[in-house]
């Protein structure tokens, strides 16, 4: 193997590490770490993840309503109501909105139900008012007749008391939230959100707030956007800063925020010394220690997953693209995981024809920036490490591992951004 | 028409407005309202709105880069290299990462280079290191050529200066703050999030987190989950409270309400009483009043649109399930047209076919609620009314307005909740 280098230190412990399939992480790197249940405001509670299903203390609607403009009935009462021979019913009275019914339906009369009205004692059905006309003050006709049920929300229609209203793991949704004030649940116990504190390495990275650079520097790119794929995978970013290419200063900057964080990710600088001493110095924080330094993907091959202390860390390849894209894929999954959601929301995709060939190493899974416009997927192609690639992609698609390559005008599935 | 109602007041309004089609609505109904813009740290960005183009300030990444672990060499000195007939070159040094080159390439000379370092003078390519073997120590051999440009970003590779690395109206993803802090953008120009205030009616409507409910009374469904979409789209919800059905307290709250609201928004009670009143309201709160009284959408007909000395208004049915229907389909791009964002996220979508047959009367939009399993969609029938329709569905499919109906087996697209 061609590798021997000159002019720079031997790279370390790389090679210690088997390559795993980004399948095999998914599915194998599963750290115990879960975050403790909270209370919340319902009204703060959008997208948190309850931590047990959420049931009804009472039925609900919680009285019988009618579910259109109508009449309360006896439906009995309606039995052989047509077009051509009509019935009639007098009329004892209406039913106001918020407000218990003070009035009755016996036999032969009807009473007026405002549409979300209570259904008034003695009734059982509700005619639809475009089946009914006054007849004479104080009387209708009825055109139809109703079967008990017909026109009613039963009490206990929406939720039967102790029914789940909410399941544990997904996250809350608009009509979730819906549901739980309709059920008078104004708090809600959801799973803290994920404490994930990121750190930047890299001889040449410098803040983004860098006015001026020196020959040879870049701003850190990677800290901003992670932050803002950890928020929207629930979690909470906590950006730790730029730590100097340094194994013993790396591991005296990382062992004390295991405390306090719920996941860590480390982004490396380029180089590739610079992610092995990354993997030194997590390799040192604490047991079990390196599940992977190395995964099948591109790009993102040196991605690094342990678990140290019961803290996992997630090392990211050196170059923002990649460092991006694996997150996406693991990094993700992973605030999920912690942070309690089973259920994740689906992903925006769509299906698209690429508008030419890709090729692929068989053995581990591309991830390939696309422009979608009228059905068809067009490859960004260029240099890997460039962000402009990702800011101008409307989505990416996956080439399994399994595959060689696809061919022009092959159906693929993309992945959206939002 | 058999219309007349019995045991209560007549409607009011109503009439006097034609129903429009959805698509008319969002075609048509377009407020010229736009909140202004302002200046955010671009931590604090993801998904807000950029009011213009945001561009380079110089180029990126502001020097020729390498691509890959390396040699830097002067392309011309390789030709002719190959495995068979390799060349030699004299390392003259290596790069720093971060640092200014401190070595030149000259004649027949190689620079080692770290992934993402600064090209040195003299150099125009990069031979990767796996095409190379170090032969003599300060010496090494080269199996394959280059030609300029190979294995180097070009300093204005990821953008050139002054071009645009965020579009005006597309909200900001992972990737763009990413390139924004790349560029040393820190602080971004974004339209405010629009201010949506949000009143409840109904006499029968009660806070959340009442305990103990009267007869006939329910709570507020609808405000926290609409509160939520809103959030989704982008807006700041300010949660107005509950508003008695009374034409004259409702237009007193209604108009201080117009200063300090980008938009409003009124859930009805469920009368035809309670709606009517809110038209009577609305129309006399400014110029040009009401756009719409009535959307042929299934369910959510009792929708009216109107805009109110500058403000958009939008009223919503009563029943909180037609309200969320109708406020995702026409209020959430309502809030994204007034909080400038013209590109809108795809939605989250999956292919499915129907399991069974669905009517639909011709000329109305229809929402039918869906479960999705194993490609198969299953419409959830049961009382439009029922939230619980809501929070068991994982999406919806729509039946368009040309439509009778969709066959059992017809393929469809399931727009999913997340």
């Amino acid at each position: 193997m061609r590798s021997r280098r000159c002019g720079r230190p031997a790279s370390l412990g790389r090679e210690f590490f088997a390559t795993r399939a980004v399948s095999e992480a998914l599915a194998g790197f599963r750290p115990a770490r879960r975050t403790p249940a909270e209370t919340m405001p319902l009204t703060d509670a959008l997208h948190r993840i309850p931590a047990a299903p959420v049931t009804a203390p009472h039925p609900l609607p919680g009285f019988a309503r009618s579910t259109a403009d109508g009449y309360a009935v006896r439906a009995g009462d309606t039995r052989g109501f047509s077009e051509a021979l009509p019935g009639h019913l007098d009329v004892a009275g209406a039913i106001r909105m918020g407000a218990a019914p003070d009035v009755a339906v016996g036999p032969g009369t009807a009473v007026a139900m405002p549409p979300g009205g209570m259904l008034p004692p003695g009734a059982d059905a509700v005619v639809r008012i475009e089946y009914t006309t006054e007849a004479t003050s104080g009387t209708i006709e009825v055109v139809r007749p109703v079967v008990p049920g017909d026109g009613v929300i039963r009490a206990d229609e929406d939720a039967a008391p102790g029914a789940a209203i909410a399941p544990a793991g997904r996250p809350l949704r608009a009509q979730d939230l819906g549901m739980l004030a309709a059920a008078g649940v104004t708090n809600v116990s959801v799973h803290a959100r994920p404490v994930v504190t990121v750190f930047s390495t890299g001889d040449e990275v410098v803040p983004p707030d860098t006015s001026a650079l020196m020959p040879g520097q870049v701003r850190d790119a990677t800290a901003v956007a992670l932050a803002a794929l950890i928020t929207e995978a629930g979690g909470d970013p906590i950006p730790a800063g730029i730590v100097a290419d340094d194994p013993g200063l790396l591991e005296a900057t990382l062992r004390p925020a295991l405390d306090g964080s719920d996941l860590i990710v480390i982004s490396a600088g380029w180089s590739v010394g610079a992610q092995d001493e990354i993997a030194a110095a997590v390799g040192r924080l604490g047991e079990p220690g390196i599940w992977c330094h190395g995964l099948a993907i591109e790009p993102g091959k040196p991605t690094l997953l342990a678990e140290c202390a019961g803290v996992p860390v997630i090392g990211l390849p050196g170059n923002p693209r990649s460092a991006l894209v694996v997150f996406r894929l693991i990094g993700m999954p992973l605030v999920r995981l912690v942070g309690g959601c089973t259920l994740p929301p689906a992903e925006a995709t769509v299906r698209a024809r690429l508008d030419r060939d890709l090729a692929s190493a068989s053995g581990q899974l591309d991830v390939v920036q696309v422009q979608v416009s009228g059905g068809s997927a067009s490859p960004i192609l260029g240099t890997s490490a460039l962000l402009s690639v990702l800011t101008t992609a409307d989505g990416y698609v996956i080439i399994p591992e399994e595959a060689t390559g696809l061919g022009a005008g092959t159906e693929v599935d993309v992945t959206l951004y939002r």
